[in-house]
């Protein structure tokens, strides 16, 4: 069968080299494109140092050139805030996955509240489809657009998803999210200085998280009646990969655990990348994988939920590459289907 | 001046390590006798080989002797449940304090269902002052016996406790916290074993903390008015010192920024060992330390309260040796000034 | 093409964890069987969460039966000392690679100084030849049992035989090795307690590591004129994966860098695992990876040759694989293409 | 008693706050004065949090004015090369303790090699006492100026020169010698990035690092006659603190493991902060003290020594503070008998 060709815009970050590991190996991927502004005429596996052996590819300048509309596919992994100026020269033929923030959110004011600047193209967002497969799967098969969710809305909806469709929660929705220091990206900083952050653990961007209103615009489409506060504190965790959300909720009325396990396992009986699991899941058994593990207890009314993912791969580019399979109809889970090690 | 003649029992845990860490070097005291079961007769440094030319002292047996009544203070640092046992035998004369949880909760029933067994010497229980000097301190000045509170508890009371004291908070209080891998102890267990903690994030006991009772029945005592709910979440991060606590609470009004700051200098206004911060705390500056670093965000009627410490020292040992400061008249950080290091 | 039927005795440990989640993937191989004395009856995911999703095989108990006899290939990843009682009664007919010492030493005095007990079968050692595929590829590809390297033996001599095969080297060889904690295998110790490993950095087995003879064996067969001593010391690093060797030699004449460069490029040239690196290697960069990457430096007559490989894969489990491919004519690398991940 | 009157100049990085750290609780010292040319004006414990509740100060400018005549003792902790230009300007009447590498050796020409840029003040070198308080503890005490040793050699020396001196050693020696990442200091770095940082071991600087010829030219120092070439061999290891150096020597005769033991005791007879270890050190007991562990194993003539620092305490600060104690005729130890922590 043909391949598909693919380029990839940004592939020296952590989520264009996360995007690199998955497609070469993709079965039905050519990859044909690779750029990175600073790194432009680089060997690929000169940044990357893993893929050394395993691929020739340099990176070419983040031009828009005759060769992008030979593509079928195009990721971009750029800074937040890049694809938005870049997007409306893009040629209309290529199917998009953008890993950024730029076309997820449907209000234009809450873009520019979270994100800190004016939208460059908003008129275009509307042409984008969230895309959280395990919510939004028919719609993902039908887009020629997707935006791709953040890491932590990855996580907080996967576990609140279930009980908001089902109108089982009353009252404020606790996040209380933790991430590795792969999810600062690629740029040493104070905060990933090995030094500070090998035994540190602090929050950050208390009731400012840009992944709020993304979490809250979704569970709305989820169910329309649902209306209450969500609360999203992240944290930064002295691990390198993995997201582990903690979920607090109050039920309506009284459940036990085996009537959450009912609940889940029917709004994730398709879902090949979602595992439900007794107990807390954890960021070990998730780390280099597109799997998310779920657990949750309960106690009378009141509900927990614990979410594990990578953040780099079901919270950027292994969702982007299922997100892909999806638009071109091909296996969900094609080329996603790898474990993570033990230790 | 004389010095205090003080014992541990139970000198090989960690607990008991810190103690010995800070006791060596206390000014005012004597460290007279520490004992370890299965270390007996060896020498303290062969089991703690940081204090390698520091101490020439052997571990003694568990067994009580006539050497305990020359004492003037001891410390108990055995596994949960076994003080019940060994309290009733000690001389009444010796001032204790007791790191476990054997003597911390006020409710027979609740200790035995939260630590899995009956008391076997409850009637003791009463003449234990609970040891949290920020909020206990003139009590614990005329204590003979303290109850050292837990790691989790500290953190959760020293973030909750100005906001419940003053009547602040409407509705249910939710104490999500983290905690390093010293807090499993000196012995290895699975979930502590490197290959696998070292990229690890879990929550474990699910509603069923030891620690929720104790930070209740506190809390209670602040504001006996005070009676909601309160759901304590503990984690395994992969870090080896420190505690994070994230506090969720909602105010019966709108505050800002600045009224809990007002409140918390006013509250800890005495209280050298907790360190007011902007933004969010960090265990990396209090780890081997006595500070409490406390941090907070409000949103409307949203409040988030932040604390780090660390879990052996603020969160058992060194809060064991400020009572014990307390308990003798000595100036309340005899002993414990001391920083972490930067990085 | 038909699948090969594959057995895996021993699966509960890490070598056998990763056996599984590289076989489990493998295009050409059937896994019939894994089994595990203490496990057995479990299912394989439950010891290894990592593989939720994707097998539903159970550990079966060590107990040889017929099922034995349908196999095309075993592989024994057991603890050291345990393969040399079974091996005499496993059926002719399948083909074994040993992961553990027991067949690796070819002198039975040697064997027992350094294992600490006498062979027990000893006259089945010369069935097994060293399955290093770079050093010896078509003796294993005739091979009908193989004994898998140990992991630092595999990287000191991924680092020594192109010299020691050209006769470059006068004078003692000393390997300065270092491990990460999985290399102390799945179960917990004082040594791998994370509280104490995370910042750890000490030597072990000085003058006595069992892998010290197994190189110098392998170097007498690729160079049968050398005969000056090694020196190997083992250290443990406070990392996961991964073991970085530092080789130290004495020339017989000066050399530039790039007369070394020619010689490893000419030595490896068919070997698609190595890879040869400007400056140093980083077992960041050979994590979870069946790689070696080597590099070197030389200052007139001195020369240090650095080689980073992950123990578990390129150390034990991955090699296997590779030697299984070389014994049932498959394609060398079959398998195995793939990366680690950048973070 | 009086207190010394200290400046620190260069306060802001790992080595002045580790200064900070140990000089704010010397008994006899009055920390009068820190300077940071970026951080002027800023608290110094926004730059170092662990401080907070422990000073006051305020970070000055780096600049000379009539205050620095005022001091007793100055310690400088800046980057390698700024020294040189800021000497000369400085009063003569202060004692100086330099922890950079700018006068630590006697030529020029090495100097120039080996540091990238020729001396601004050479003449001034001879003033300059090598502050290692093991090996030249007299000549220290009647310094007027001490240049602190590198931490590598510090632990270099450590562990070859009671050798050196008795003239054990024949042929090479060789160190290999790993440290944790605050030896690179407190500015972000991509060798430091925890992401990539906390699974990676590499080394640098092969044949060329700059304590190599501090190490010769001072065991040339301990004995004359020793004319042996020496390598260092240097690595980054994923930890935060410490340095392990593995040194091997060929011994000019068969020695056992006693008559080291005998010798190193001989050698280290009056050194408080020298422990002799039965087997291997390990960085967890030393880090965030000064002491030096070592260790060592025998075997015929070959010797391997281990010796376990702390990178920024005696491989630095702490040490800096020996030498000041010694130049001001104050106990050896004033100020610097603190344990490390045991987890």
């Amino acid at each position: 069968m043909a391949k598909l060709k693919v380029g990839i815009i940004g592939g020296s970050g952590y989520g264009g080299g996360e995007l690199l590991r998955i497609l070469l190996f993709h079965p039905r991927v050519d990859l044909r494109l690779v750029t990175a502004h600073q790194q432009a005429g680089r060997r690929v596996d000169e940044v990357h140092p893993n893929l050394r052996h395993l691929t020739d590819l340099r990176f070419a300048e983040t031009t828009i050139s005759e060769e992008f509309d030979e593509l079928d596919c195009l990721f971009l992994a750029l800074p937040h805030g890049e694809s938005m100026t870049l997007v409306p020269e893009l040629p209309d033929g290529v199917k998009l996955i953008d890993l950024a923030g730029d076309y997820r959110l449907q209000d234009a004011e809450t873009f520019a509240r979270y994100y800190g600047r004016p939208h460059a193209s908003f008129h275009l967002q509307s042409q984008f489809v969230y895309g959280l497969p395990e919510l939004n799967r028919e719609r993902i098969g039908r887009a020629q657009r997707v935006a791709n969710p953040g890491c932590f809305a990855t996580a907080a909806l996967l576990g609140t998803a279930p009980l908001i469709a089902r109108g089982l929660i009353e009252g404020t929705v606790i996040v209380d999210a933790k991430t590795g220091s792969s999810g600062s990206g690629a740029k040493p900083t104070m905060n990933t200085h090995h030094p500070r952050r090998a035994n540190s653990f602090f929050a950050y961007k208390a009731f400012s998280h840009q992944h709020r209103p993304e979490i809250v615009q979704t569970l709305r489409a989820v169910n329309p009646e649902w209306s209450e506060r969500l609360i999203l504190q992240t944290h930064s965790a002295p691990m390198v990969r993995g997201i582990f959300a903690t979920i607090y909720g109050r039920l309506g009325r009284r459940l036990v655990w085996e009537d959450l396990r009912d609940l889940f396992q029917e709004f994730y009986a398709d879902c090949f990348f979602v595992r439900l699991v007794e107990g807390s899941p954890d960021v070990n058994w998730v780390k280099q994988t597109n799997f998310a593990d779920i657990g949750w207890a309960v106690d009378g009314q009141d509900v927990i939920v614990f979410v594990a993912i990578d953040n780099l791969v079901k919270g950027a580019a292994g969702q982007a590459v299922q997100n892909m399979n999806l638009m071109f109809g091909l296996e969900e889970q094609m080329g996603l289907v790898f474990p993570g090690s033990h230790p």
